[in-house]
C-alpha cells in the first residue's frame, strides 16, 4: 500500500535524531489508518540511550494495544534501559478498552518520553506525562532547534490524527472529499459519463480512503444515477464501511421502502439523512411498507436545504466520527461551499473532458473576488500510476 | 534552476551503466533549452573503459559548439583512449556553423559512440555513424536489454528534442501551452481578475519556459485586457523574445496603427497574424499611418475563423521552430479543439475558484463521449513552491 508518508524502518541499530525519529512515528501512526477509529492514530519509535534504532509500534485497531504498548512489546528490559521513547501523541493516563499507557511506560526502565502532542482534552492534558515523571522518567513535548523542520512536524503530528482533534474540539463529524477529475476540473460529462476518468490505481486507492474513514457519504442522486458500490474493494483491506445518504425530501428512502428493498435501507450501516420536515409523511410510508431504516432528522435553512452543520453534529452523535463525501458534484459543492470541509483528496487523471460539454466539481461555488478563493493548506502530492492525487485542508484550525 | 529532468553530474569515476549514462546526456541536453533552438537540445556523456564517468556537455547555443565537442573538450587524449562516448542524437555528419562532429570525434581514441536517436532526415541518417566507423570507432544506436528502461530512455529521447524532430516532419511551429489553474480548473474569475493564481515559483519557471520557445503566442485578448508584458523576466536568464499576436480581423492592430503605437508592432520581433480577407484593409490603414509592423496573412475556414494549421505553417516559415500559447482561454481551447498543441503545460495553485462564477481554461472543448477523451502522454511533474505542475505532450507521433 502506497501511502503518502510512509517512511522505511531503519535496521536496528541505525543512529536517529530526534525529528527523524518522530517522523518516523509519524509515519507508523498512518499504518492504524484503516482499524485505529475511534481512536486516534498514534504512533512510537524507541531509541536507546545512544539514540540508536531499537522498535517502532502504531495503534493498529480499536481496543487494540497502544502504539508504544506495541513499540516495547517485543524488547527485553535490557534493551529498555535509559531507552528514549518517542510517541506522537501523549500517552493517555487513564484505563479504557486498554491500560493507561503512561502507567505501562512507567514499569519499564526506560529515561525519557518525547511526545508530539498534549492530550486535547484539557481536564486530563499533562497527566500521562505526569504519572511517568513520577515514575522518575523524563516526559517533554517535542520540540526541534531547526525551526522550519519543527513546523513540518507539528503540522504533520496534528495531521496525523486530524479527525480525533476536530471531534474532540467541535463534536462534529470530520468530513473528508474525494473527487476524481481531469486535468481541467470535470467529473462528468453532461450525459452523466464518467467512467472511467482515473486509473486502476488510483481507484484501488480509494477503496482504501473509504477503509480510513467511518463512513462514506452521498448525495440521493449518486445512487439513483450511478448506481455504485459503496463497499471496501481493496486487496489487503478487509471491512465493512457505513454509508451516509442525503436524501433531504425522503424521497429515494420512501420509494425503496415502497419496493420494499432490503439491501440499502433495513441495516445499521445505513444512514438516511431526510428533512425534520418530512418526518410524519417518511415515517407514514415506511410503517405501510414495514420497513425500518435508520434515518437522521435534520433541520433546515431557509429555503428547504438540509443544515449540513446539524447533519455534521448529528451523524457525531450516531458514532460517526468520521465522512468520506463521494459526490456528486452538487453535495460536493455544497459542503464546500459552506465550509464543512475539512480535507480534500483530488484524485487527477492526465486528460481533458472540455468544460464545454462536461460538469465541474465546484459548478455551484462561487468566489466573488481572488482574494476570496478557498485556499488548500499543506497540500501533499502522490502519484498512483499516470494519476495525481493532491490532498490538503481546507480548515484555518481544527 | 529547478528542471523536471536534472540529475546530479556524477563525480569522475563514478561508474555508470549504459541507461545511466544515457539518462545523464539528456538531462545534460535539457540545459540547453534557453539557448539552442533552431537546434535541437543534445547532451552527451563520456566514461573511460571501464565505464568510469569523465565528463559530460551540451549545446548550449546556436552557432556555439555541440554536445560532444563540450563532452571531449576538457578531457586530454589519454583520458579518451578506449572512451565510450553516449549522445543523445547521432553525431552529425554535414558542416554547418560548426565542423562535423562525427569528424570531430573521429579524430580521438575513442572506441566506441552510443547515440540515443538517428538523424531524423532520411537523406543523412546514419552518415555521422558511417564516418565514426570508417575511423575504426564503433558506433551504435542505445539498447538496453531492460525492456521497461528501454522504453522509459526512448521517450526521453524523443521529447528533449521533439520541437526538432516536429518541425522536420511537419514543417511546422510545434505547439507548447501555458496554462495558469486553480484545482478546480479555472483561469480567471467572470470579472477577468485572474492575479494571482500560482506563486512565485511557478511564475519565474513560465519566464524559463517563455525562454525555451521562440514565441510567446497570445489572442489578442490578452493584450487588450490583460495588458501583460510579454518579456522574459528571469533572475538567471537574459533574453529577448518574439511575440505573436493573433488578431484575425486585424481590429487591434489598425486600432494601434491610429494611435502610432511604436511598442507592439513596428519591429521585427512581433508578428501579427490576420485574416488573409482583411489583407487590402489593414495595408490601407498602415499606409495611412505610416507604421509596418511585422503581419502574417493566414487562410481562414468556413466561418471566418483564421485556419491554425495554416497559421503554424507560415511562422514556421517565418523562423518560427516553436511558440508558447499563453492565452487567454478561448485561444488555448482553440488550439486544443483542433488538436494543435503539442506540448502542455499547466501550472496548478492549490486553490478553488469555483466554476460558478469563473471561466475553464477549456470553456470551448467539448468531448462527447468519454472514449474521446483528450489524453495527455507521459506525464510529468514538478513541485514550484506550494503549486504543482503538469506537463506532458497530446500529440500520439511526433
Amino acid at each position: 500500500m502506497e501511502l503518502i508518508t510512509t517512511l522505511p524502518i531503519p535496521a536496528r541499530g541505525t543512529l536517529l535524531t530526534a525529528e527523524q525519529a518522530m517522523l518516523l512515528a509519524i509515519s507508523e501512526a498512518y499504518k492504524g489508518a484503516t482499524g485505529a477509529s475511534p481512536n486516534p492514530l498514534v504512533g512510537s519509535v524507541v531509541l536507546d540511550e545512544q539514540s540508536r534504532f531499537l522498535a517502532c509500534g502504531y495503534h493498529e485497531f480499536y481496543g487494540g494495544p497502544h502504539a508504544e504498548v506495541n513499540a516495547v512489546k517485543n524488547l527485553a528490559n535490557e534493551d529498555l534501559r535509559n531507552a528514549h521513547v518517542f510517541v506522537t501523541l501523549e500517552p493517555c493516563a487513564h484505563e479504557g478498552k486498554t491500560p493507561s499507557c503512561a502507567k505501562m511506560l512507567a514499569k519499564f526502565p526506560i529515561k525519557k518520553v518525547t511526545f508530539g502532542l498534549i492530550d486535547p482534552n484539557p481536564l486530563v492534558a499533562g497527566q500521562g506525562a505526569d504519572i511517568l515523571r513520577q515514575a522518575g522518567i523524563e516526559a517533554e513535548v517535542f520540540s526541534s532547534a531547526n525551526p522550519g523542520l519543527a513546523q513540518e512536524i507539528k503540522i504533520k503530528l496534528e495531521e496525523v490524527c486530524e479527525a480525533f482533534l476536530w471531534n474532540f474540539r467541535h463534536k462534529k463529524t470530520f468530513v473528508a472529499l474525494k473527487m476524481a477529475s481531469s486535468l481541467d476540473g470535470q467529473v462528468a460529462l453532461r450525459s452523466g459519463e464518467s467512467q472511467w476518468i482515473t486509473g486502476p490505481q488510483s481507484r484501488e486507492y480509494v477503496h482504501y480512503l473509504r477503509a480510513c474513514y467511518d463512513a462514506i457519504l452521498v448525495g440521493k442522486g449518486t445512487i439513483e444515477f450511478d448506481n455504485p458500490s459503496l463497499d471496501i474493494r481493496h486487496s489487503e483491506i478487509k471491512k465493512k464501511n457505513k454509508v451516509v445518504v442525503i436524501d433531504g425530501e425522503g424521497e429515494l428512502l420512501t420509494r425503496y421502502a415502497k419496493l420494499k428493498l432490503s439491501t440499502l435501507h433495513a441495516n445499521d450501516d445505513v444512514f438516511w439523512c431526510v428533512a425534520k420536515e418530512m418526518r410524519e409523511q417518511v415515517e407514514h410510508t415506511l410503517a405501510q411498507n414495514s420497513v425500518r431504516p435508520q434515518i437522521v432528522y435534520v433541520a433546515t435553512k431557509v429555503g428547504g436545504d438540509l443544515d449540513l452543520q446539524d447533519l455534521l453534529a448529528q451523524l457525531y452523535t450516531k458514532g460517526l466520527r468520521s465522512a468520506l463525501v463521494e459526490g456528486g458534484a452538487l453535495t460536493a459543492s455544497s459542503f464546500i461551499e459552506h465550509g464543512l470541509v475539512n480535507r480534500l483528496y483530488l484524485f487527477q487523471a492526465p486528460i481533458l473532458m472540455g468544460s464545454g460539454g462536461s460538469k465541474s466539481w465546484t459548478e455551484t461555488v462561487r468566489v466573488p473576488v481572488m482574494a476570496e478563493k478557498i485556499q488548500l493548506k499543506n497540500p501533499r502530492h502522490l502519484t498512483l500510476g499516470d494519476d495525481f492525487m493532491i490532498t490538503g485542508t481546507f480548515k484555518k484550525d481544527l
